[in-house]
């Protein structure tokens, strides 16, 4: 099954067909989308989310737009969709690539671009399973069955067929070296509890829920071997703009002494952005937090902040980990005279 | 509004009377509570909660025993009531302290016991808002009007007239000293997002809510001038059970240079009990995590942990201010060439 992919049509304009996981864990169903609005609409309520799902969402949403829509009205689309959500950098770069090709070829241009990126995201996806679970042989020489710490959903409901530090887990149970996940239910949404849980529940792996402030003493108490998060937007330091509760979880890790990774494809990494304090946090309003599907969780007119994401600043991350590259920040901050705030360059290729 | 109090009854026994928190924020319902099966099932599903509160139920749950079971079914209706939650101390002792009086006095002796111990929460609770507010007057001198953050509930509801941490901030409010209070929501249970924002509207203090998990952010933001929690039980060393995500908070605390007061009665403190490693910590069992007021929040079949506290290390902890003494582990850490995990002796008195 794939999140989302493209689907072609006789003669016409093909469409999006991507799961909607706003029904999720309860039902499976699949949203047909035809124009930009209604892609618009499906990235603002979440019903595909995921910097690499977005990121091919971008792209073929610019196909959609070519074949849609007259030239005049095609920039504002194109900025609409860009700017659908805030933080994820892939959204943005997925965008910029497939306008750029419209520009020079038209919508066969762009779509064969979109076309590209999804193939591109499957197989990246693969290769960060790759290097991520090797990373750990490393970090982790014992036991030979691991614990790991995962926040929000970073599986393949995250990306096209395989997800990012999920995919890492996946892998880690295919070569029976998993112990358990344990998956932080990641409030305001409950993408660990409706998503991760029924990804990991599907793949056979053991797993355990826990309410996100529980992951502090659970790690404290030794029971967790590596924390996998996945990524936003990496900034050139290698500040990384996570889920919510993603900080909170380095700052837990670092206290018990647990190798804390970050799991993302390559086009996470904004070197536009040079650290984690100019990335743009999206608020999503109070309602998802006075609210869960229409039952009150507080009161109805209780002031709330609700920012979807943190930023973990480089010196409390182990390593990120992409499909081109792992850049070894504590190998960094070992080597380096620097303070550690201000980080490595991820100008840095892998050696 | 009392939390909870006795209703005497002419010629007869009298009851409890408390307020089901369960159904709060919608509905303001109290229970009368008439025996002890009553009394241990309104304690096990919540609708009376929080550590001082606990005691007095606890006191006056004896009391209740005394005067409506025969006397050979006492001793096993006393060990019920203490069992009902195991990480309170409160409630031990509140049971212990009644049950004493009652052995020597019968009835009458334990309900005076019960009742003393309503009125010296009512004043301890006033004391506490007191230290609490002068110490912070020392510790964050500016700006005129402070920022603090708190989690689960630890105001009237969860003792008698007056809260602990939540006192303070009520305090802080009354002297025009509160910017604002951030609440984090508290999950699974959402104490913090049903009963605290509950609270502060009544006493019309300005504050916002939170997911549990944005709190991190919102301290290393430089936002928040103090943090202040309860506490369930404070071990010999100054190491302090709380509700889960307690420890986060102090984590998070401590890398944005914030201080993390913990306000509690004396009774709170368990010098029988050396470190946080002895504390029996609940768990609530998967439930609680899987659904919220009947709406699936994960698959229902999730396999989930449910701890209902963690315990933070005293030296994480600035200080812990009783109704009796403020001990400032801070200054102690200071002064002392111990390891901060042995931590100051909490039998130490106020100079």
């Amino acid at each position: 099954m794939r999140t989302i992919d493209w689907v072609p049509a006789d003669g016409g304009p093909g469409h999006i067909r991507l799961v909607d996981q706003t029904l999720l864990p309860g039902t499976l169903a699949e949203l047909d989308i035809r124009t930009v609005d209604e892609l618009v609409d499906a990235i603002a309520r979440l019903a595909v989310r995921g910097a690499p799902a977005l990121g091919v969402a971008g792209a073929m949403g610019v196909a959609l737009a070519v074949q849609t829509l007259p030239t005049a009205q095609l920039p504002a689309a194109v900025a609409r969709l860009r700017a659908a959500r805030p933080t994820a950098a892939n959204l943005a770069v997925g965008v910029d690539k497939a306008w750029a090709q419209a520009r020079g070829g038209g919508g066969s241009a762009a779509l064969a671009a979109a076309l590209a990126m999804r193939d591109e995201d499957i197989a990246g996806c693969r290769e960060m399973a790759r290097r991520g679970a090797e990373l750990l042989r490393l970090l982790v020489p014992e036991p030979p069955r691991l614990t790991a710490l995962t926040i929000c959903n970073t599986g393949a409901l995250a990306a096209v067929e395989h997800g990012t530090a999920l995919s890492v887990i996946e892998r880690l149970h295919e070569e029976d070296r998993l112990e358990r996940a344990v998956v932080c239910e990641t409030r305001p949404l409950l993408q660990g509890a409706r998503l991760t849980a029924w990804e990991l529940s599907r793949m056979g792996a053991a797993y355990e829920l826990i309410v996100d402030s529980a992951a502090a003493s659970i790690l404290a108490a030794g029971e967790v071997h590596a924390v996998l998060v996945g990524a936003d937007r990496i900034a050139a330091n290698g500040d990384t703009a996570n889920k919510i509760g993603t900080f909170a979880l380095a700052l837990a890790a670092v206290h018990a002494g647990v190798p804390f990774l970050v799991v993302a494809p390559e086009t996470t990494v904004d070197l536009a952005t040079p650290t984690g304090a100019e990335i743009e946090i999206e608020d999503r309003g109070a309602d998802e937090i006075r609210a869960f599907r229409g039952v009150a969780t507080a009161p109805a007119d209780a002031p709330a902040r609700n920012p979807a994401f943190d930023v973990t600043p480089a010196d409390l991350i182990t390593a990120i980990v992409t499909d081109r590259r792992v850049v070894d920040l504590a190998a960094h901050r070992e080597r380096s005279a620097r303070s550690a705030y201000l980080g490595p360059s991820l100008n840095e290729e892998e050696a």
